[in-house]
């Protein structure tokens, strides 16, 4: 039989699961009938402030982008990309967002709502573990974030993305980057530019 | 039976946990035998830098202040106090620790260890499912304090504070909330002055 795109798609997601456990081909098959595969174009508004948000998201291909608006400037808070999971704070707690999340590139997401997440677990309860270890490490990776938007310069800050994620520095607009790294993108571009001449001297 | 200060705090922590499921009292029984409450002398260092931590803490009475060295400056990033969760990033991922925890005042804290994690599961396995929901919403509130603090001015950070945590104000020294709110303790006078002038011109 010929394989589709979505079959892809979904041949990904359970190679993602099957990191962290085994998977029957019954088990396998019950995942693919669910309806938590979607494609969105670049641009894609997941969600607005004030909405009362449902879903999960981990991302297969591309990458969201959530950002606040503060006084009319548009703060980037997070990039998630490729085998990435994002769990907005609204759907944890149940409160309105207080946050935007949009697709910065076309995108392919498995958005896992409240009712898929209980027929998963009925039918899978060992993901239940699995999930907790998955939002831990989701904690610790956030403290760390926390830790270090506190404790480095700006300069640093850059310095540690690019090492992190060297991918992020191509694929978004520096405008973005510069908020997300708390500063202006004046300064971001100050900041490579010195960062190139050092380069250039040491060479 | 006269009831003892040991009893009363693991009836505390008990209460806490009927918040959020029905335990037997065999299973009551069961959880207070287990050695994880421990009592820990205010400036008690509860890890440090470069160590592997191995344990989630529990703060039942006093609290827990977690900071970073950088440069010789100690900065705090987080106060745990009473019934607040403290699962160190360290612990997650299992790296060695990139701050340092110590208790701000007398404490009375639950220590758990994986050890003691397992055994719990295994006898009271439905625990799995409220310490994922536990963890998901330690990771909403570490969300959501670092959308603050990249989104808010440090006077903001302030008010937000002590609208959010009255009594830290009461309970920490000011040098040590004004590096959790990312300013220098002058600056912190300041702000403080300020909005004493503001609350008298309005009064």
């Amino acid at each position: 039989m010929k394989r589709t795109y979505t079959d892809s798609i979904k041949e990904t997601f359970l190679q993602f699961l099957m990191k962290y456990l085994t998977l029957s081909k019954k088990k396998k098959q019950f995942i693919s009938t669910l309806p938590m595969f979607k494609t969105f174009p670049k641009g894609s508004l997941l969600f607005k402030k004030g909405e009362f948000t449902k879903a999960s998201y981990l991302v297969i291909k591309g990458g969201i982008r959530t950002y606040l608006m503060v006084e009319g400037n548009d703060i980037t808070t997070e990039f998630y990309t490729e085998t990435q999971a994002f769990i907005p704070s609204s759907t944890i707690v149940k409160t309105p967002s207080n946050c935007y999340a949009t697709c910065f590139e076309d995108s392919i997401l498995v958005v896992c709502t409240e009712d898929i997440e209980e027929k998963v677990f009925q039918y899978i309860p060992e993901l239940t573990f699995i999930c907790r270890k998955f939002s831990e490490r989701l904690l610790a990776k956030m403290q760390l974030s926390l830790d270090m938007y506190r404790s480095l310069t700006p300069e640093q800050r850059y310095l540690h993305l690019i090492n992190e994620r060297p991918e992020l520095i191509q694929r978004v607009p520096q405008y973005h980057l510069a908020s997300y790294l708390g500063i202006r993108p004046e300064s971001l571009s100050r900041i490579r530019k010195r960062l190139v001449q050092k380069n250039f001297r040491s060479s």
